[in-house]
């Protein structure tokens, strides 16, 4: 697909480095790549061959839409910055959890593109199985964010603010602490030399299940059968691991309490 | 694959389910089914056409292999009157965190057979892709359980009472407690009215990463990139949630212990 946008990712991270590489091969022109940390805004620009700028003011001031994928906590900083000399146009960030209205103090077209998805620079993306949340200052923004978003995946959806907020809580449980849990499962495994490889059919099947059950329903395991004798074996195994221990108790009592 | 062995299944919980339908179709003659419930002996015995009991006292005396898949807790209490009168057979239980010792005392062949999969009754379960884990009194015993487990799946281990009391408990972390992940962020979706569908690509793609990175690698989200600004907003709306709350927080504590 070909179009004549112009598009500058502000950031060089995980999220910045997908969709960046993804847009470029759906067939957006990325003209510039901006990062403070110069490493990763020459790492970025390299791989889309194109130009890298380490310093706002010498962002191009003439692309259409400006791309921003920075910490929420750089976000709101980087903004007054961004926005001036280019107030023509679309602006733009992927962050879950800040409000559209960050933008309204000082753009006049902006929006929100919500990748919901886990980005490691390490893995490449299938853009197609992720979800899009879109939501724009405008009914031509957002026609202009659900092109970009539908280049790259047919699962577009608008949400407000304070749904995608929702989305992202929900987003951290399912997948950042799932992983956490993957993560305690193989430390503990690593203590015992016995190798992580074995949990990957449980793992996926797990994942698989609630595809067809809702997760209270795939529930197994000692807590939700209150198999205290069980519990208390595993909580003593975990004497030297307090933090561990917090975690095992508290995650029990929280499935016995969902599940009562 | 036929073979002249009978077994007798003691339980009719999620494994008894899975375990005594996956055996029976591998050519194993399944001889009889007990479980003190009433309705969970008649459901599997009727799904797999053979007999049942609820006492015992009434479990057939000529069985070869006695395969016991109850709680950790009724486990123990139960032997004794398993084996009485039944001296010449196999007992396995499949629990993964009994030692194989508690047989010991009272029966003269036994063994473990511990599959490390997540059973729901709702679902079929692939055994192709199960890993199990045998331990057995004795070198003829082992050869049992071992054909027993590779009639069902070629990824057939042996590994201690010690080891499987460790691969249990990191089970319950990649398995029920991930699952748990799902099923808060499933809460937190319905409260606000939003499809807990959406998560699904998230999910997947959180346990396809753990095949080609270690889970601590692959980690992502506001607690590993510590942006104490996420993480202070998602805190503020779990505010009436005080069990969530403290899941919060100690899960994320956790991820950045483990990431520093």
């Amino acid at each position: 697909m070909a179009n004549n946008k112009r598009v500058v990712l502000i950031g060089a991270g995980n999220v910045a480095t997908h969709l960046g590489i993804g847009l470029q091969k759906a067939g957006w022109e990325i003209a510039q790549v901006y990062s403070r940390t110069s490493a990763s805004a020459s790492d970025l620009a390299s791989r889309l061959e194109v130009p890298f700028v380490t310093s706002i003011k010498d962002v191009c001031t003439d692309a259409d839409i400006y791309l921003v994928m920075v910490k929420d906590a750089a976000l709101q900083e980087l903004i007054p910055s961004v926005v001036k000399s280019r107030e023509k146009a679309l602006f733009v960030h992927t962050a879950g959890s800040m409000p559209m209205d960050v933008w309204k103090d000082n753009a006049r077209r902006y929006g929100v593109l919500y990748p919901m998805q886990t980005f490691s620079k390490q893995r490449a993306v299938d853009f197609a199985s992720v979800s899009f949340f879109v939501e724009a200052s405008g009914a031509e923004e957002l026609s202009m964010l659900k092109s970009l978003a539908l280049s790259l995946s047919p699962k577009v959806y608008e949400a407000t603010s304070a749904q995608r907020t929702y989305l992202h809580m929900a987003a951290v449980f399912a997948c950042n602490f799932a992983n956490h849990m993957y993560a305690l499962s193989a430390y503990l495994l690593e203590k015992q030399g016995l190798p992580f490889d074995a949990m990957l059919p449980l793992i996926d099947e797990t994942a698989r299940k609630v595809h067809t059950l809702r997760p209270v329903e795939a529930q197994t395991g000692p807590a939700v059968r209150e198999d205290a004798n069980v519990m208390n074996k595993h909580l003593d195994m975990l004497a030297d691991e307090p933090e561990l221990k917090n975690i095992y108790e508290m995650i029990s009592k929280s499935i016995i309490t969902q599940n009562s």
